[in-house]
């Protein structure tokens, strides 16, 4: 059976998280509120539908006759079942743990232009965002990035000692996509700092088993999602 | 080996999702951040200390050779190791997705009253915190409540099947917990319309396996933690 992941269209958001695991490992799958006119009303009723396990929010992936959800969850199923991940405790807990921090910064990514609500515009929530700018540009980022980097240190290439990239591998990859698209002034003055994380980012870029999906039109460009740029959060 | 928790001492914070478990099961360990004098420092100077598999925050565990963060990472591995979760892949998956949806509403509840900077005082974002809290007593509170009633309606009294609590089950009573002292005229205006939710609560706080712990000296009241009550910021 083909899986099925339920993601809203129009942006990469989180569903991208799941789409670069699934393509990059060749598994089939359906990309379902994409499909025919791609309204959201389709995402929503099935969202809402009756489930024993029912999501809370997307993404969500229908497999083996389950409907899994939250990302780092989704992302553990197929680091499980499709060998995207070490398949011992150790290395298996190590790639959920660095997803579950990625999945962290994400938020506080997020919350940079939503620090009030996520369910009004940015522009009733401006003023606020322009401090939490400051403090996530100065504080924050560096914080994260200084992390990742201390990890890839003790390894050579990966986020972990297989000679191949996990999904965290991934997730990572369109994390640091994500913040030199929101925030490219404050990346280029700290990114020399990082060269490891400079190093995974051209790596997942160079994937041969991701191209095809990088020149398709299943790839979403940023937009109004996680990962946004208002030049007046962005600053060196 | 007796495990090893490593949490920040004087408050409950991630690390009591952690110790609720430990203490539910009967699992022996060490609150090694809480020993001696308590300082900070010692907790500090290990989390900094070179590991292979660095946390990136407390709370972390070491156990079996492993050190484990991420609150939901860790609850994971007790969950698999001492049968506090369904064993098969879907409930495994569904309690970690429980776990993590648990988590997202910890980072919001928490953000409420740090709503501009983790690392500021509540003080420096008083204003922002007084819009975040009317949003999130208003949409977010009610969506997340409504979720966990929604999801209980399909089951008998815990979070899944089973006839027994799951770590998720710990979790949401110590997030309800942290709500009704948080925001104790929000809840009692709108706890009506969630009863599986409060028989949930009172469930887990009347577990035989928790008394002791619950009168110990083990277990840190609220305070300046993720849930913290400021009159201000509550309101029916």
């Amino acid at each position: 059976m083909i899986y099925e992941l339920w993601y809203w269209n129009g942006i990469p958001g989180r569903g991208e998280f799941v789409r670069l695991a699934l393509e990059a490992a060749g598994i089939a799958y359906r990309d379902c509120a994409r499909e025919g006119d791609g309204d959201s009303r389709r995402l929503i009723d099935d969202m809402l539908s009756d489930r024993a396990c029912p999501p809370f929010a997307p993404p969500y992936l229908i497999a083996d006759g389950m409907t899994i959800s939250q990302t780092a969850n989704i992302l553990l199923f197929l680091g499980e079942k499709h060998g995207l991940a070490p398949s011992d405790t150790a290395g298996r807990l190590w790639v959920n743990q660095l997803q579950l921090t990625i999945a962290d910064m994400v938020v506080e990514a997020h919350d940079v232009h939503h620090p009030i609500a996520s369910g009004m515009y940015y522009e009733e929530q401006k003023v606020e965002a322009l401090r939490r700018a400051q403090d996530f540009r100065q504080a924050r980022l560096p914080k994260y990035l200084a992390y990742f980097e201390k990890v890839l240190s003790h390894y050579d290439g990966w986020l972990t000692s297989s000679a191949r990239w996990s999904y965290a591998d991934l997730s990572l990859y369109l994390l640091m996509d994500g913040l030199l698209f929101a925030f490219p002034k404050r990346m280029a003055a700290i990114m020399h700092s990082y060269p490891l994380l400079a190093g995974l980012h051209q790596r997942v870029a160079d994937l041969p088993e991701l191209q095809d999906y990088f020149a398709s039109d299943r790839r979403l460009p940023f937009g109004d999602g996680m990962f946004r740029h208002y030049p007046e959060l962005d600053g060196r």
